[in-house]
């Protein structure tokens, strides 16, 4: 697998309104886009920092992912993506190869209409991790 | 603040030499330094992803900061380290100044020789922190 950088940082959060200001106003960045992700159940925000966009993930329904993982006490970081060169799919069958626990089987639409597929943290150290195009 | 670049992940892996494979072989990326960092009582390697370097984190002793943070049950991204672009002490200046609870007063020494000095998650949206020279 070729990683070219980090695409982005999935960071959960319980309110967007209320955690961009942390962002913008002390860490001087600034969000450039708001998206639903339906069915994620999530709303996004997005922010550039250099290279790496941060994309904070506020829950829209109790039963979403995010909000499940906030209520077990997690906060911060949630999702490394990692930009691969050669496609997702390549790189999922690559991963699968080497034993690597996928989540998604192929690539599937995330936030900004990228194909990204998730491994399993418990392949990969402990961090979510998702694969997006590059 | 004006913050350039992430300028890494910290993230706590209980054994480097078990953690590297995925890094290497799978991801494909390299490392390029390993370093005890004593009086934090760890064990640090570092990889470079795009601008981003990850800096893995194992503890050296069981009272080790990373030790405790690993078991209470976390695991992946410790910490995110950001680049500022006016010196660290203006940076935690501006921080004081706006509310920000510092856990660093003033710079210190971190890995790599670089000025470091770390924020409190309760006001970072639950991301502990580190703003590090440029």
């Amino acid at each position: 697998m070729k990683v070219s950088h980090i695409e982005h940082l999935g960071i959960a959060v319980q309110s967007i309104d209320e955690s961009l200001p942390y962002f913008e106003e002390v860490l001087g960045l600034k969000c450039y886009n708001v998206e639903v992700v339906e069915d994620q159940k999530v709303k996004t925000a997005f922010l550039k920092c250099g290279e790496v966009k941060l994309e904070l993930l506020e829950p829209t329904s109790p039963d979403s992912t995010i909000q499940k993982w906030l209520d077990k006490g997690n906060h911060g970081v949630h999702h490394v993506a990692f930009a691969v060169e050669d496609g997702v799919a390549n790189a999922l069958a690559e991963c699968d190869a080497k034993g690597i626990k996928l989540i998604d089987k192929a690539p599937r639409k995330g936030a900004e209409s990228l194909n990204i597929a998730f491994l399993h943290p418990k392949s990969t150290v402990g961090i979510l991790t998702e694969l997006c195009e590059h």
